[in-house]
């Protein structure tokens, strides 16, 4: 059982938007055990489309299309599906009577636009959109089915949550592919490598081993292909535990944790509070973790002092520490980690200082030279880093690194 | 002069990596008058990337493939580039070189598999890359380019802008497309395409609009195409004017300009300080403004009172506040944008109370209930929103709105 995507628009061709819904759509549909072949992006343009659903046609079973619903004239995927099944369009009325609704609902206008909304191909069954104005359209074409869905994410979502999913079990004895996935960070691809070169060796043809790697961190995926679920994940949780004797120390977590996650519950199994002091990284250590629901549970607040006065009058850093130490130091971070502990009344403290760059860069503290504390009430630990000179990842590695300290220290 | 991209890796197709690569490069083929003409993503597997390979060819001129590089077992494009080639991978002595400086530099082990790092097929010209150990490579054959790629971002943006930039310059005369976009937000699409349709049913068939709206936002893009360079950007910029007329008071900035940016610059020329009190954003506007480089000359701190104890504490929200409004009111942000614009001495304040979800929701504040006040020495002004149920959308829209209302107020 194969699938394919095609995203249709030119601004994912301009560059002006990133597809984050093509790998939502690879993730769900390796969840339902069909596997994702190929996806394509192409440009407003009815012939261009027209080439890309006959090329997907000879390749895949499932072709999903997303983009080109909305209600505006550069939207045409409605009336090239026409084209392509030589139809026309048709008013669904069941359609009409919810975008109508959402509307009044909103006491907003009706537009003739958005009366549009409700033409779809005499040939397709309409999926219902609980979050917009666009349905969504399900084709079944000698042995092949082909879905049109927006491009909004949260409406794309909904509809294949909803919809899609349900339809395409119904439709398919579906195989299985397990996929597991080990987070490591503080750690590099090659040397992961080199140290799970023996298990590597020893894998089985039918399961892959991947390298993720992103910014500060490598995931390790094993992905797993047959029929018999039951051995599939035995025969994955055994290369997993031979995993966890060879790297343990850098796995944080698995498949879609995330360390902020991880973090999170550790603080919440173990009753524990958190603040944050941040300098360099602005908040976003904070964002992280409120990122989490239910993160109001063990994370008490921040204060974020971008300018040396805060420091100063909010966290007790002192004149002196300033003065022979600079803003940038082990000085200056345990001050602030201690003083937020305190002053929040919390149990663990993150504090962080260092140059995110472009500007403010010295021989001695090149850009990227970052100092990070973690108090507890019995301890404070330090540690330097250069991040290199890249803002965003500064800003992104300080916060991984930050969270994987408090992590060992947990 | 068409191109594609095709980027390689399981990882694209099971969604556990999102591309960002082929945005970038989509931008930046197109800042040079190269348009995408399509971008397909396939998995790890010779035969594929074989097919994908002859199919781009048919279609376009230049093919830049991505990803497959790294120094492990599942990278494969190198190998099966001289299959596709009819050639052998040859090690290059530079490439050697720069490899074993870089082990040096960071006084590191070099391992078996990085020294195949500086093997490539010996037909190919090789492209430095300075931020990495995977060098790129440029093949001309039968008047088609190919280029391969590391799939990491910043070695792939290293390599692009030093290296195939030039080369791509050197080789063709590059026709010209001009794109201007326009970004609004607090407006939706369809009442945007109702206050500009007569603009739009004007443009000239050399011109088109595209509307590309995101959480909270909608950008409007206009492409002209053509060889002339000059008269392109008149015809965009009086259509450009005519939009400023109609719908000048939801545009916030050009182009790749973030909210935070224009806020950013607008405190910058006026001498004017920022610090804000969040609570259910935690953080993520203070993350927002200081993503911004230079942010630290109008940005002083935020404190980030998760738990009302902190809001009492630190930001004089009072007893009574709490008790009859609760923390979710207009009281409540009016007292803490207060609070902290005396406290941090700054200008102006922002600040923020919500129930983000996804629990927390009464049927007076539903999820998604937030309040956002927005503090200067002379005036509060405050605003109630429903942002929905998603907690990642209400964090961002919450974000989008408050620098929007303090782009207003500035």
């Amino acid at each position: 059982m194969k699938a394919e995507i095609i995203t249709i628009g030119d601004e994912l061709l301009i560059g002006q938007v990133i597809d984050t819904n093509s790998a939502w759509i690879g993730q769900h549909l390796n969840s339902l055990g069909i596997s994702l072949y190929q996806r394509t992006a192409c440009g407003d343009n009815k012939e261009q489309i027209l080439a890309c659903l006959n090329d997907a046609s000879l390749r895949s079973d499932i072709i999903i299309l997303t983009g080109g619903l909305g209600p505006t004239k550069d939207d045409i995927t409605k009336k090239t599906l026409c084209d392509y099944f030589n139809t026309s369009l048709v008013t669904d009325e069941k359609v009409l009577e919810w975008v109508t609704r959402i509307f009044r609902q909103r006491k907003m206008p009706m537009l003739d636009i958005n009366l549009q909304q409700a033409q779809v191909p005499s040939n397709c069954k309409t999926l219902w959109n609980r979050s917009g104005t666009a349905p969504g359209m399900w084709f079944e074409i000698n042995d092949k089915i082909f879905i049109s869905l927006p491009g909004v994410p949260f409406e794309m979502k909904v509809i294949f949550e909803e919809e899609v999913t349900p339809l395409l079990k119904q439709k398919f004895e579906l195989p299985f592919i397990y996929h597991r996935t080990l987070q490591t960070c503080s750690i590099g691809e090659s040397f992961l490598a080199e140290k799970i070169k023996d298990i590597e060796n020893e894998l089985p043809s039918h399961i892959k081993l991947a390298y993720l790697p992103s910014v500060g961190a490598v995931r390790l995926r094993l992905s797993a292909y047959g029929n018999n679920e039951e051995n599939l994940i035995n025969e994955v949780n055994v290369i997993c535990n031979k995993m966890y004797e060879h790297i343990g120390e850098y796995i944080f977590g698995e498949n879609n944790d995330s360390l902020s996650e991880v973090v999170g519950n550790l603080l919440k199994q173990k009753n524990k509070t958190l603040a944050t002091a941040e300098s360099c990284t602005g908040g976003f250590i904070a964002h992280q973790i409120t990122s989490i629901p239910g993160s109001s549970k063990y994370f008490i607040g921040s204060i974020i002092s971008y300018d040396n006065k805060i420091k100063q009058q909010e966290l007790n850093v002192t004149n002196d520490t300033l003065l022979n130490n600079g803003a940038v130091s082990e000085e200056c971070v345990k001050q602030m980690s201690t003083a937020i502990l305190n002053k929040f009344s919390v149990d663990y403290a993150i504090a962080t200082s260092g140059i995110a760059g472009p500007d403010g860069g010295t021989d001695e503290k090149p850009v990227g030279t970052v100092w990070i504390a973690i108090a507890s009430k019995h301890e404070v630990i330090t540690k330097k880093f250069n991040m290199g000179d890249n803002r965003e990842r500064t800003i992104l590695r300080t916060s991984l690194m930050a969270l994987d300290m408090l992590r060992k220290m947990l």
